[in-house]
């Protein structure tokens, strides 16, 4: 293969801010020369151990300090590790933000929420169309996946032309618009493809992803089986696709349908105004109107398939739902897989929903919206890039991305495993790695963006699993105890059934403060001596007696 | 069919303490007149929302009520969830207790941890052998799981016969010992089975469960690959015929074998000691002189399978363990699946293996130890039992049981699913629900037994979200503020960055204080009030500042 690059052109740089390593907050910087964009903006999610963190958004430190040359966040796709970050990012970097329809219907939605949507510059996309940004020309290409109007990017540059695929999987029968453009993935690889950034997610899966239209001959199944029972179906709220199937389903077989669920009812209600959704007359109608029709006659389309605890279907099955009452004459059918993490909650879901005597239906449901290994081996076989960057997944998921594209023919030295932070430098001698920079992950809590850090969470940790115990007392200049010890305790043991450990610690506290007493330093360090000693006396007492490590606070009040 | 059950006998009991509705934990009463006999002793596993729980105990109130009537403890094998609880329980209630051969092994060397063994009676019980236990007869039953010397037991009651599966699956080709004694159960369908309790955990599965022997062709076919790396294969500890799998072939490859872990060493020490793996000779070396044979001549076995984080493979991928360096031309095979709620542990420790630049296996290297819906319609068959109770799994596993015990002809009265606390009588009339006793969920942290309970872990679970505010003062008998307020916080914000909220704080506090100041009454009412309201105030502050709601602690010391 002749090799590319150019020997008159500066230096292209791809730097992922985020998306690597991790399942979400994709973001990934193209910069060349004085142009630099952003393609994608996305939300990562709180690890387990992440106490009490809501969201985490990526550090754009790096954009921050080259505003005067970002051109724009290009956007791939209306998911939330896409798109989520937005509102938060756009508040440190405003720049331009561009997406095809229902991307862009779905970012308004956010904005608006944030009270941003007036001051952000929007520009809507076609597939087909190339966009151009400072020294970038970029063009977007119709995909598949789980949310329709997805988009691969084809970013050409003095560099070459880099392919980046966005979330994708090749479904020759969509349910909404038309499949994936093959012939364009085919054109550019005669023109000559720099560098191919291929979703990895699947790429430990053999085979081929099934149509999404797969799932609408098993749903039909399901509905025809269970003809006396009203129907509940959980699904990603984003999914449109799926819920596009389920109305033609429940249209068909005579039901009335509703939708429930905050991000449920908003999507939908988004994908229905810009025409991604067609609704058959009369076949949506309000919850509220839901009663007036038999109920073996009705079809709720829920979130919670992920088995959130506040969500619709999870509040149903937990008998807090204020509309929808789970009876035994329901099915509930789970349209979803497990993201994993979130397995044991399914199960929580579906085990409540089977006690209160409904039918719960979980198998056969459901495809996935990456691609798996063979169509994979087909991106490259069209595109047959220089080099590859497996992006989107876990390290093992680009690592098994990786073999793909050696397998595919890709040298060995031409395939690159990035970490986020990571500079990756194509010019006309090569592609090479060759720096850092500032990335990482920022955590919000609440208002709270980044005032929750590692020392925070390591706190969280020690105080979930062993609780706290704190001791304040006075002491007066003669470092006599003029009141305490008072001691409390939170999250350490069962206080009412645990009089004598605290009267135990009391007494350690006032042995220490004897020994101290008559000592002749009287200054603030020595009350920090005091503090110090306090705690390592009562830490051990604690490990001895029960073998726990609480956090211990002593607090000593100076009375003049 | 005959209806069962004796006019002159007194009603039986099946009382289950623990097990159902969850994974592990197993402990089933049986109790006739002034005979209880208990199946298993097994330990529960910690939800993720139980901060801090090391470990799950059975509530036994019940048995400690009736010790007198308890004539020993009846254990099908040697599984955490069938053993675990032992030392514990046996403080309370110590009566004999049964097993077969290597199950008493694993029994003994956790009551010799805990010093008890010489104040236990142990049997070993060998398979076809009955025992009597006051008004019992129970039969040792030979089954097939992922540990040896797995029993099912016949339990002849005036009442009628009552088989328990235990954990079982049907494997023709077993690797320790023989097949399960299928024809055993068919006698018993002779004889006339009143009711069947069997393992419902694989019950939404289809099909039946593979051979053991099946893995062993897999992990030869990954050992002909890999012959230029070292092998350090992850399982069970207790899975002996895997890990007598792993030993014969690393042997046919020339290999010597160390284990590593502590439940491993004590698990595989136990099994070789007892006969039930057989080591060729020179086989097995210790971990410290496996560095004088040749990598590639070498495998380690190892815990960790599970992503615990502090087991021997969590070490070695974290680069922490002190013997075991991971190296690029090392091959880790998972030799397991997740557990349901693992996946994500797992996952991190596969990425850390994965950086290290190790290939990892862990696909098709794993069957259950579960009966799948064909074996145990097969044990339905053979038993043809009149009532069916399933057992072993979360509600949807119990229901998916109770769905094939009426597919096999079981009537729909005589499927009882139970709870944890219900009693099911059985006498002439029939059987029924009717009744509760004491039952549920004891929590183990540390040394402390039952001192932490839901009070404690809805703290530690607001401690781990929010973190906690702890704000000091000292007051005089005028409600003068002598010393303070001194606020400190932990897990709430990163601190040194806000210096401004805690100021603020200290300033709601002197502000409701001041109001306070030259109030009437002066009593500790007062001041509880004054706490309550500090509390409500901080609460409400911080609220509207950054929408978290940490634990506060407000503490007054009186000076008089």
């Amino acid at each position: 293969m002749k090799k590319q690059g150019n020997e008159n052109a500066a230096p292209l740089k791809i730097i992922p801010l985020g998306g690597l390593e991790q399942i979400g907050m994709n973001i990934t910087v193209f910069e060349y020369g004085e142009s630099i964009i952003v393609i994608d903006c996305g939300l990562g999610f709180p690890e387990d151990d992440m106490y009490g963190v809501d969201l985490v958004i990526p550090d754009v430190t790096y954009l921050q300090e080259n505003i005067d040359r970002v051109k724009g966040f290009v956007i791939t796709h209306g998911h939330e590790d896409h798109i989520g970050s937005l509102p938060y990012i756009i508040k440190m970097v405003n720049v331009p933000v561009y997406a095809t329809n229902l991307t862009m219907g779905l970012i308004d939605h956010k904005l608006e929420e944030h009270g941003l949507l007036d001051s952000v510059v929007r520009k809507v996309v076609k597939f087909g169309q190339t966009i151009t940004l400072g020294d970038f020309h970029v063009e977007y290409i119709r995909t598949n996946h789980s949310i329709a109007d997805s988009a691969a990017l084809a970013i050409y540059t003095p560099q070459g032309i880099f392919v980046h695929t966005g979330d994708f999987k090749v479904d020759y029968t969509p349910i909404y618009g038309d499949a994936i453009d093959l012939p364009r993935f085919g054109e550019l690889g005669k023109k000559g493809v720099r560098a191919l950034l291929c979703d990895s997610t699947n790429a430990e899966r053999p085979g081929f992803t099934p149509s999404e239209r797969t799932v609408g001959s098993t749903l039909r199944t399901i509905f025809e089986e269970h003809r006396n029972s009203r129907i509940i179906v959980a699904t990603f709220a984003s999914n449109v696709d799926r819920v596009q199937q389920i109305i033609n389903i429940a249209h068909r077989f005579g039901r009335k349908v509703s939708v429930e669920g905050r991000s449920m009812v908003n999507i939908i209600g988004t994908a229905i105004e810009l025409g991604c959704i067609s609704v058959p007359e009369d076949t949506l109608v309000d919850l509220d109107a839901l009663k007036n029709y038999p109920e073996e006659q009705t079809v709720i389309i829920t979130t919670g398939s992920q088995g959130e605890r506040l969500a619709a279907l999870s509040r149903m099955a937990g008998g807090t739902h204020r509309k929808v009452q789970i009876k035994p004459t329901d099915t509930i059918i789970f349209s979803s897989h497990p993201i994993p993490g979130n397995e044991k909650a399914v199960t929580r879901v579906i085990n409540e929903l089977f006690h209160k005597g409904a039918d719960v239906v979980f198998q056969d449901t459901h495809v996935s919206g990456h691609a798996c290994q063979e169509e994979i081996k087909l991106i490259y076989s069209l595109t047959h890039p220089e080099y590859a960057v497996p992006v989107h997944g876990e390290y093992k998921h680009l690592i098994a991305g990786a073999k793909i594209a050696r397998q595919m023919g890709v040298e060995k030295d031409n395939v690159f495993i990035m970490q986020c932070g990571d500079v990756l430098t194509f010019d006309s001698e090569g592609a090479r790695l060759d720096g850092q920079v500032t990335a990482g992950a920022v955590f919000v809590d609440g208002l709270g963006v980044g005032d929750v850090g590692n020392t925070v969470l390591r706190d969280r940790q020690r105080l979930a699993d062993e609780g706290i115990i704190l001791v304040a007392l006075a002491m007066d200049g003669d470092e006599n105890i003029v009141a305490g010890p008072h001691v409390e305790t939170r999250g350490f043991v069962y206080v009412k059934e645990s009089d004598d450990m605290i009267r135990d610690i009391e007494d350690v506290v006032n042995q220490k403060v004897d020994s101290f007493i008559g000592s002749s330093a009287k200054d603030d360090e020595e009350h920090s001596r005091l503090k110090a000693e306090l705690k390592s006396d009562i830490k051990t007492f604690v490990w001895k007696k029960i073998k726990r490590e609480p956090i211990v606070i002593p607090v000593i009040l100076n009375i003049e």
